[in-house]
């Protein structure tokens, strides 16, 4: 087992009758809050009537910055610092899912000392100060509601980063099920695979910690015998609400205890280059990258993908394991190569070019730039 | 899915090189600390040595409070708040296992108020401060590292309870399996039992959260699997290590996920009994009461019993499975029934006439008067 650190200092309100601390919660951090949410849905859900309700209620001013996208941009960031400075605003209220939680994280840590978030993004200002975030889950997949990582990308410098900071844990995190009846079926489905791709990364950090390996496993299997029934009753609370606990544990922190690294990150690079590239939704880009990943890989850590194997699917031959892991992303109708997204021969170039441009590598089994042509033929 | 608020704001340091983060941690909260230790173990093995060397080098003044007896006592509880008080300490450094760190986190959050203790353990006393207490762990078993309970006697009043307040999380907790290497087999043994017990009855906390089932199987095989590691070789660090954190979780509030309540406690209610009336060992009573547990209940939650025993040892077959359970603590030499340690029929009375004083009962499947008598003679 590896030397850690753990600590997770977020509080997480579970449940469906939430709503009514969340007013109260913003309301300790000071009279005024920037409310962040995404393109619109929580208007048409009733989600964005609740908490201006709630704010109301508590007497709290609120400014507001919304249209935040499906993979983040730096763009946005740039001007709700703005808008926060301006507005003098005493903490952040992120309505919506990763996209939107993730933008305003770093909001939260550049604000104050009027940092530049790119520079924050990239590691090289060091914030010492955040503005506190408060966070209403809208969909089950990112964890980063109980994370202190986000990423964004820039699309001048062609970049998609993902960071961690302590500084950027939410104070408080609203999960209530209810709020994710209305995701529709794909965005349900890239969820699911976002989580089990955290907990696949979790496994890959390697070391010696069986425990780690046992809630790993715990939760790939949860999310797998979930998904088919959340798809057959997308407004049944009991599956909504065990998706979105598993989503949540699948990035808290527990499944690395006695790991140096949180997780290898090697797939999630690829998938962000697909992402940036082709604006690939986060998990389809995933379910994309991790059966090529493993093939890359199986002969180079072929023990620990046997182990992954037998404990996900009883299923000791890593071959038929790949593709009962492809198996299962085509049940939850997510791709598995890239000519299902209509990224054709003519493109692989491109996405070597990024890969190349980026140095995507991971923490643990890293890639080399000669395994890339590899690994898109793998992907296409 | 209960509703559950989450939040674990302990600080974790685990590892076999973190000692020399333990005096600028203790720094932190001042320059005078309450150094609260057991009955001298810790002189022996050299872990005394560390702490005082760590608090030298940081200039941190600190006053004594040695002699902490398993089944911690309040008047120890008296004494350390009236030293405390008197010299005027900024943190309590607690180093030892359940019994130094219950009784610290007890003078935690009466000291600076000066409230009765006793008044605080029975929940009729409020405390709104509690002193900073940081913890160095040397026996892996109850979890009180990393959650906000404890569990203290009144030889006076004839009471063993247990409580929760969160104001009692220790701000940092320090793990080096290697300041458990020294443990001998016996408390290894019991701290094995107590964890499994703290994992089981968190299972017996009912409420559907199949992700929280997941991690107490997973807990508890772990625990059953190194087990027989552990006593062929007491001075592996990968076995110590992997123990000590498996105790932690089996106690730290991933295993309520989804559930309002923690556990059932009623078998901790019953061990306590035990332990009040002839200071036994707190493993030792929980392997002698859960058998009994379990068969008393058998009939009235066949179902979630199947569930157990399928989940730990693949046994549909519930009393094949409580003797599988029984096995277990056996093969690390706990004892199942009341007449392996020594009591025997002529004392039945008085544990039945203190169970019915102390109303022990549970808070989900509660137990009443009517089953003590069933309850003793199926541990008898």
């Amino acid at each position: 087992m590896e030397n850690f650190i753990y600590n997770n200092p977020a509080v997480l309100h579970f449940g469906n009758n939430i709503s009514g601390e969340i007013g109260q919660t913003v309301k300790k951090y000071g009279d005024k809050t920037l409310l962040v949410y995404g393109t619109g849905s929580v208007k048409k859900n009733g989600i964005y009537d609740i908490i201006v309700s709630e704010l109301n209620k508590n007497s709290i001013e609120f400014v507001e910055y919304s249209g935040i996208k499906p993979n983040p941009v730096i763009e946005d960031v740039y001007k709700m610092i703005e808008l926060g400075q301006k507005e003098n605003v005493n903490s952040i209220l992120a309505v919506g899912g990763g996209s939107v939680i993730d933008s305003s994280k770093v909001v939260s840590i550049s604000l104050l000392e009027d940092l530049d978030p790119w520079m924050v993004v990239k590691g090289k200002l060091k914030p010492t100060v955040s503005l506190p975030l408060v966070t209403v889950l809208t969909l089950a997949a990112t964890g980063t509601e109980m994370n202190a990582a986000a990423v964004v990308q820039n699309k001048k410098t062609g970049e998609k980063i993902g960071f961690v900071n302590p500084l950027s844990y939410p104070k408080h995190s609203f999960l209530n099920p209810e709020f994710t009846f209305s995701v529709p079926e794909n965005y349900t489905a890239f969820g699911i695979v976002d989580q089990i791709a955290h907990a696949l990364e979790a496994w890959f950090a390697n070391g010696d910690s069986t425990l780690a390996d046992r809630f790993i496993a715990s939760i790939i299997i949860e999310s797998m015998e979930l998904a088919p029934k959340v798809f057959a009753e997308p407004r049944n609370y009991e599956y909504r609400s065990k998706i979105m606990l598993a989503a949540t544990c699948a990035l808290n922190g527990i499944t690395s205890l006695g790991r140096k690294y949180s997780g290898d990150w090697g797939v999630h690079d690829i998938g962000h280059t697909l992402s940036f590239l082709y604006d690939t939704p986060h998990g389809a880009s995933l379910s994309i990258a991790y059966p090529a990943w493993l093939k890359l890989q199986k002969s180079r850590i072929p023990d620990r993908i046997k182990k992954l194997g037998e404990f996900i699917f009883n299923e000791p031959d890593i071959e038929k394991f790949i593709s009962k892991l492809e198996d299962f992303f085509h049940s939850v109708q997510s791709p598995i190569r890239l000519s299902e997204i209509q990224i054709e021969e003519n493109e692989l170039n491109n996405i070597e070019k990024l890969m190349n441009k980026n140095s995507v590598n991971g923490l643990v089994h890293k890639l080399g730039s000669n395994d890339y042509n590899e690994l898109i033929n793998l992907m296409k």
